[in-house]
């Protein structure tokens, strides 16, 4: 598996001179990012974007690595079998065309080839890869229309090609790091059970995500789930919950969905995260990246808005989750440190007219405190006495902050700042809380 | 009450030299912005930010609409005296310190002064009021940290000032238009029932969101919203609905915020449409400011990203909606002129290499299928063929268009330009499908 995100050597086959085609974005991204030895094969041509073109694989004279295969899928099965004699060990295969559109004999024939020639695919009907560390990259997707995370720890696993590249894309926007990104198409060859468990010994990989359609080998998974959680987090998503998207999944990556209730009560044995919708999967990723294991449930809330420390204490309690009870001496001290209008609760309110140094007071207090084990600390910046000090005193935080900083692009250089430290931060409260809730439930069972 | 909003004279009575402070700002901002006549009242100063300082209203010899008031709570009830003795009408009180700190005979005495002089009070406890018509914009939040929205038909009565200054920041982000925005605190006059009411009257709103955290008279309210969900669209959102909530926010707002259910029951019976959480505001606000009632609620979607399409239909069957089933012409005429990749099904997955004209027979084939009464179109601009002729043909739509553009900041241009046209975009399936949810049963109840 090594093979697919450390190649020395890829050859392109199908690499096309026409722009905007799949095999032209391709070559273009591997040239531009990629700095191992390239290779490209077109029957027509004798050079692309200035890579020479084969004709075939069994003309280039170097040993290769990896092959990414981009071309009609009737021809994917004859070139399988030239790759698997000129040794190539490791295809990613990005052409659409197999048992999604009902052709199973085709599918068939091409794992014919795959394994007697010993060849791993990923793929079929796939993006392939993104690698940051490597810089291998086959998505054919143009880099002025889907922006690329920087390194990091979350390692992706995505059936479908569309919902993975606009994760990739939104992972980069909100400044989450990747280790490797798959998307795996009809998992033809190697499935999500297998890629689920190469990530699981990663050493890159802090969190994995998978968004799954349908599952061949369900036992296979479930193991893999199993075995997976129990060393790193895992989230997953299923496409395909309810009969009209399952029926859609079917048409889409040849998957049968399978029923719901069955995944569901399997990710929940296997101890796995469920996202229920896109926007779970940003934040649950962002906490686990960004948040180490809690010492207990207890959260105490900070804010310099009363609504805000309300609709937290809200969400705290909507989500089965508790709210830490400040010690006695804690409570003293606030008391003598902070102006009559701080209200010395849960939450606890510093009010709209709160400096740093109250923000300050309240982390020292709450570091003291054995009964807080979590803060969530609501920061609204739109107040005027609020300052950038305010990033560096978060940090002084011994337990985990998840920060709530809700507003436009006039704070957003606040909200960077608080994440380039490595803070996790959310934009609305409800889904501090529902993360908050993921961490618990995972280290705290 | 239309002259806290048309006022052609203010009075700010506490205005500040100190920059930051409340009276500063607040003077700040309608130096910068209102056109009308401009006073200040401050003993100890004779001009500030330009504007002529006098010790009391009663020097002032032009009459006065308005008096903003931001002067310590202890002071208020002499001040409105001196207000009412000037014939100044209304008032807005920015001072804190009244019954959420206990105080409840300072705020019955200023009660006292306004009823005596028939005064009518916005606050206390609170921002005030934002109007991008008159440009009367009494938030004490600086111009540099809070966006403020531009002319559009959404009322806001938010009784949190944080949680109303942030959805108001967010609105202007997101390009939501407002009519009106009115924080009004502790309610100590003008209460939410009266806000809400004149909003139903408002021509300039055309759907209201109200944050409540407590309600003083529930008769009053049930009618005011029962009469207003009547005549426009009410998104409400209730602070305080589990017990830690509640104990919030009677240290926030000084109200009782009652049981979760009796306001739940109510929303329900008077047709107001509830919001869980933030998002679900954003998400509701822009369908019903962007979306005319549908004529059915048979849903089609379209998508040039399968596992979008799936998830897509996830969500509507999730949330107890319907799908479309295209009757056999349309099904006739999209199977001529699609490629095979074309599934012809709901969803219509035009495939990843879908180009606009692939959108553009699909939208006529929809105008012209009784089947179909809305449309949710996923438009996944990542992929290379899309251009921005997909604004053009979307507009095309005879039917309810709600667009799901999932991207990072790469693809903002055409999700910004998709908004200034008017149509409803989301960035997740999940906020696109529960939006079309508050749409249906608020127009098809």
């Amino acid at each position: 598996m090594d093979k697919f995100f450390n190649a020395e050597s890829i050859v392109v086959i199908g690499a096309s001179r026409e722009e905007k085609k799949v095999g032209n974005v391709i070559l273009k991204n591997l040239v531009n990012n990629y700095n191992g030895k390239l290779y490209a094969v077109n029957p027509n041509a004798s050079e692309i974007l200035g890579v020479k073109c084969c004709s075939s694989v069994s003309e280039i004279k170097d040993s290769l690595d990896l092959a990414v295969i981009a071309v009609q899928a009737d021809l994917v099965p004859r070139i399988i079998k030239e790759c698997g004699k000129k040794k190539i060990k490791n295809v990613i295969v990005i052409s659409s065309g197999f048992k999604e559109v009902g052709r199973y004999s085709l599918e068939k024939e091409l794992i014919k080839a795959l394994n007697k020639y010993k060849v791993r695919a990923i793929g079929t009907n796939c993006l392939g890869i993104y690698d940051p560390n490597s810089r291998i990259d086959t998505l054919f997707l143009p880099y002025d229309r889907l922006k690329r995370p920087r390194i990091g720890g979350v390692g992706f696993v995505c059936q479908s090609g569309a919902v993975g590249s606009t994760i990739l894309d939104l992972a980069a926007e909100e400044n989450l790091g990747v280790s490797k990104f798959i998307s795996y198409g009809n998992a033809t060859d190697i499935d999500e059970s297998d890629l689920i468990e190469y990530l699981a010994k990663d050493d890159d990989t802090k969190v994995i995500c998978a968004y799954i359609e349908g599952v061949a080998d369900g036992k296979k998974f479930l193991y893999a789930i199993r075995e997976t959680a129990k060393i790193k987090p895992l989230v997953v998503i299923k496409g395909g919950t309810t009969t009209s998207g399952a029926k859609a999944a079917l048409s889409h990556t040849g998957s049968l969905a399978g029923s719901a209730e069955v995944y569901f009560g399997a990710f929940k044995q296997a101890h796995a995260i469920k996202a229920d919708n896109f926007k779970d999967i940003f934040n649950f990723l962002k906490i686990f990246e960004r948040c180490n294991k809690p010492e207990g449930n207890k959260i105490q809330i900070i804010t310099n808005g009363g609504g805000f420390g309300i609709l937290c204490a809200d969400y705290v309690a909507e989500n089965g989750l508790s709210l830490a009870e400040l010690s006695k001496d804690t409570k003293k001290i606030l008391k003598k440190k902070f102006p009559k209008i701080v209200v010395i609760n849960n939450p606890l309110d510093l009010a709209g007219d709160a400096t740093d140094e109250r923000y300050r007071i309240a982390i020292e207090a709450m570091n003291n405190d054995k009964n807080v084990s979590i803060i969530l600390a609501v920061v609204l910046y739109q107040t005027p006495l609020l300052t950038d000090g305010i990033v560096d005193i978060l940090l002084e935080s011994k337990k985990p902050v998840v920060v709530v900083a809700t507003g436009s692009s006039l704070i957003a250089p606040i909200r960077k700042r608080l994440e380039a430290n490595g803070l996790a931060v959310y934009q609305f409260p409800e889904d501090a809380v529902k993360s908050i809730k993921a961490l618990v439930e995972y280290y705290l069972p």
